[in-house]
């Protein structure tokens, strides 16, 4: 243990994810009760961190937030110090300001900073470690797939939501005898899709890693006809894309993400169904931001406490530029450098994936 | 009561609404337990009047039923008896099959009918009284917006939905520092947007019978910026409309409802504040057909319970071509005619819109 | 309208019910926003107002506290001001102290209260009346039973979570082939035991109102048996009482309210059942102040909403000593005299029992 | 593969535990879909394998079940064949039936049998195994406290349901100034305990692994008061016991498991702080059978789904004797001999209760 440790900054950057307050709350207790230390907390991430705005975290602000969704210090996407972006005279700019944001922890006597995010701020966070910062980063992402740790936090609560919208659209889709389509996270990978998925029942799953031919899609919804399935319930990640489609989607691609429009390969595939046969109705539903709201699951909460506690002890052992990371049911850290070189991908003969299509599942493959 | 009654017809018409399983089973067990009389449900609606197909239903066919969503009879929402929709060599075609339906009810033994339907589906129950057949109405709608009865079941739990819903979007766009927008169900009333609205907390609830002005929406959200909250939550029915904007956005209305096309107002309400407030983000949700399925809240069941049994009761006692109806603590019944004759609009000064008010809900006007 | 209004004090009196905060947030900010008002709130019920502990509430402290259980203004039950409880040197006392309580409101300038409780606590509220305070009063008691109003919010949040226990306990009892019985809460009437026995499909369903026989609910469970229907579900109000049984059984009663000794006529009902079917296993499950606790559904938030709004309303337009109250769809106000002087209790011969009677549901009578 | 094998035989054994039926559901569509096996399933565990009771399972009978509590198949709790209880004129006997059971398999031309139950369950399948039958086994125990096994299905719903509860007990245990003791399932581990413990924010676990001084638990409760948290929520396992307390309290021990009788470490964790810290309320609630019903959680519903693939695959595999199992992220294969030697206990010392103590959990010790 690093004995001169008196004052330690965090923050959290990036997209919204359940269970972040639940981190702030287990960085605090822990650094608080267990080391004695002073805990600042920057407002809207990396953003207050280079406007030095600031509250001082006791254990009053921290108690009673572990099962509440949003994150308490705010959070901001597009603000890197190392390409800050203002806006003077009506002209976007983009200036260095990782030397401000440097001397604000100076100037608070901080000595080092925990970082909750994404492979974004985690890359941020690197980037000051390289100019001498004492950082440790704790992973987060709805979608799951950093390739440095088994699981991240908020990724089971995103699949909850996804679930719970699956199991309403169940009974509905099969009174109505519609085919029902549901669009939810998963830009560059499919694991809320596929958890889900499986979870809820989905006779087809479309994921990124997979490249579905939509003549797959109506052999599957056919083939229950048949059976005297009259319905049928497909799960799309956003960024699933059609064999050799490409191109022609790009467009269309990576829409919950996006501002404002809605709906991107989640319509384009109730239209292509639609097309072909003609006689059965179509539902389209998105997801969107519901998968990042809301109270995190009790996975959730107790993953969140153990990556919190664990980043704070990382720190008094001095493991500074790694990441906490859960591998099996022990939670180690990795360095910051090898956790984000590659997202994790859906592995499309995977056991999991299998076990899908041996309960049914068809993948447009 | 009628004492020569023995067989009775039951049919679930229109979209999906939770609780019609829960009226399903009052109606065949207070049917079957409490007169003897065999019961004979039609499978997907008037279809399947049409087309004779039905199944008897004994008690262990409705046992275990109540909580679940969907219509264990299935439903079909555009086929009209007396209007009856066939493809014939690639033209379509429509023909009165009501004499049809009346012979396959008379040769089953029917001594009538109960319908559990919306407004439609009343309708054309009323023609059936109106040529002989003995009819009893439910009132299905999830939009509440009969004028018959105070509530109609399945309305509060796609309340309960929306609201959920409402609650998510609220820590994420507090931690963003977003404008959350979500489209809730109500193409000719605001009934669902106002409660979810009220209970979820909303900024802004716009609903078809207040028309909206975009300024009055920005000066809210700035109003609200400046006292320091650097988030807002609209709620959007999907027939809200601008004023004076009738003419320009028909195109856009009437979309959770329809085939495939997704969030007509809901975007457009976020396109237009977008360009005003530039530095803002937004995000919008459709909810969609989440609000039409799952398991009904514990006030539907009961609230359908009570339907099923008062529609046998009414059935019984030879009250012909009245609907069930809930008129404050009680149920009692309303000559379907009346019933149907008027949607019940949100009234713009009723108490509910000015408490909403009082707690700081901005309509738009 | 009164036009001299200034300043009023809030308080929420005895036991915790979901729908409180919302009730707190609406009378604040119709108070503020609405009248220009300033608005005192008493910490723990009447004991703050004794001993002068209070809070100024701004909009600040009442946003975003719609959607939490229990009361941000804290609460007591067993403090009245006009016997208030005090131990000096070991030995209990109880003085008057209403002539301290006034005082308080006096130096504080209140023009009066808006008490939240139930019929204890608007029985103190009286009191205060009548000694020339400036009185409105809101209906609060999970138990549903007050006369003057026909529905108290937090009652269907009760319900919920009752339902909810029947779900989970039906699934386990159909697989265990058991008999499960329910202990919900009820002292004095069965409203709870009722609305969530007919949502959760209950066989069984004792309330106070109609004393039970053991032989009937033997022979209830055992024609289900015959039917090859191997379970049963039982819920018991926690007042409920055997015909003939009224002395033998009094200190077995009224058990989740009390301090920690659970499940009273539960258990004893199980152990009659187990006595006489001897090869049957039976569980019990007491829901205790579950309850009382959690988030308020819709429909409360909706309610409680309107009660705070209508509340204020109330007390501008001088209607001194009334209760608000909802009536049909209308909230209007009743003097809280008439509003207590009896509990509304659950009609043996009321429309919803036979409607329960009529989908197969025994009261052991 | 193994070649010859045409049909399989399927129970469930012992407690209910969620996810038994997506368990089922993915064994027969494995089985049927996959290697066109046919597949019977035995009713009411191994009751129904003495008695030749069973069902021939095909993909319409598992079909939408993934998402039900319970068991299709029926259970039992106390039929070991090899010990087979019947009673005889008033008089109980034990009897090996075992050789019954194997002729019943053999006459319906069973190849093997699949086995999903807990220790008791899996240690009969074991014994099957030496005489002969091909057996392989599923892990099933809310507890989690198999040794062969990462996790075991139903575990997750279970502190789900626990935490919900906590949840719900906080609001009023804060608004009330209480204490509130929870007691969950776990007779020899604490894992339920642990981690709906620190997902719920606990203040206090006591589990049978760390034996508990009520002196600890009242210092921490006033510990709680002095920082002006005058509330406090103890969960407790029900085989928790206080140091040096064993014997006298062996009655009190295993309750929710219990026919009947509730409560009991619960209320003498209650009654004992109760003696000591006489102003303060207390209140207990024991969820009991509440932890084993209702529909499972994502997380619970994929793993079962995996569980039923792979013990198919194991079966066709010819890995007779062994146990399906979760390490890390990969399903596998242990011998049942092994898996169910111990059971597997919370480490006193393991990072998971260091991590609950540095957010300032007291276990009592």
């Amino acid at each position: 243990m690093i004995s001169n440790i008196n004052q330690i900054g965090i923050l959290t950057g990036g997209g919204d994810c359940p269970g972040l307050n639940a981190v702030i709350r287990a960085i605090a207790k822990t650094a608080i009760m267990g080391y004695g230390l002073e805990v600042i907390g920057f407002i809207d991430g990396f953003k207050g961190l280079v406007e030095n705005r600031y509250i001082q975290l006791d254990l009053r602000k921290v108690s009673g937030i572990s099962h509440t969704g949003g994150t308490v210090l705010g959070t901001s996407n597009r603000d890197n110090p190392f390409k800050y972006f203002t806006v003077s005279e009506g002209n976007v700019q983009h200036s260095d300001e990782s030397d401000r944001a440097i001397s604000n922890m100076h100037h608070l006597g901080l000595d080092g900073l925990i970082v909750i995010g994404g492979d974004g701020s985690l890359n941020i966070a690197n980037q000051f470690q390289e100019k001498g910062v004492n950082v440790v980063g704790v992973p987060k992402t709805i979608d799951n797939d950093l390739s440095g740790t088994d699981v991240t936090f908020g990724f089971n609560t995103a699949v909850n939501t996804a679930s719970e919208a699956l199991d309403r659209l169940h009974t509905t889709a099969e009174s109505h005898h519609r085919v029902m389509v549901l669009e939810v996270m998963g830009r560059y990978t499919g694991w809320i899709a596929l958890h889900a998925g499986i979870s809820g029942g989905a006779d087809v799953i479309l994921i990124p890693e997979i490249p579905y031919k939509i003549d797959e899609i109506i052999k599957k919804i056919s083939e229950r006809y048949r059976q005297g399935k009259n319905f049928s319930i497909i799960v799309v990640a956003e960024g699933a894309l059609p064999e050799h489609g490409e191109i022609v989607i790009r467009n269309l691609v990576s829409t919950s993400h996006d501002p404002i429009r809605l709906g991107g390969i989640g319509n384009k595939v109730a239209e292509d169904i639609g097309e072909r046969l003609k006689n059965i109705e179509i539902r389209v539903t998105v997801l969107g931001h519901l998968q990042r709201g809301g109270s995190p699951i009790p996975y959730d909460r107790i993953l969140s406490t153990r990556y919190g506690v664990a980043a704070v002890e990382a720190f008094m052992d001095g493991k500074f530029g790694t990441m906490v990371s859960l591998q099996g049911r022990e939670i180690t850290t990795v360095p910051i450098n090898d956790a984000i070189k590659d997202i994790r991908k859906v592995e499309p003969d995977s056991a999991l994936v299998k076990a899908a299509r041996s309960v049914g599942v068809n993948f447009g493959d």
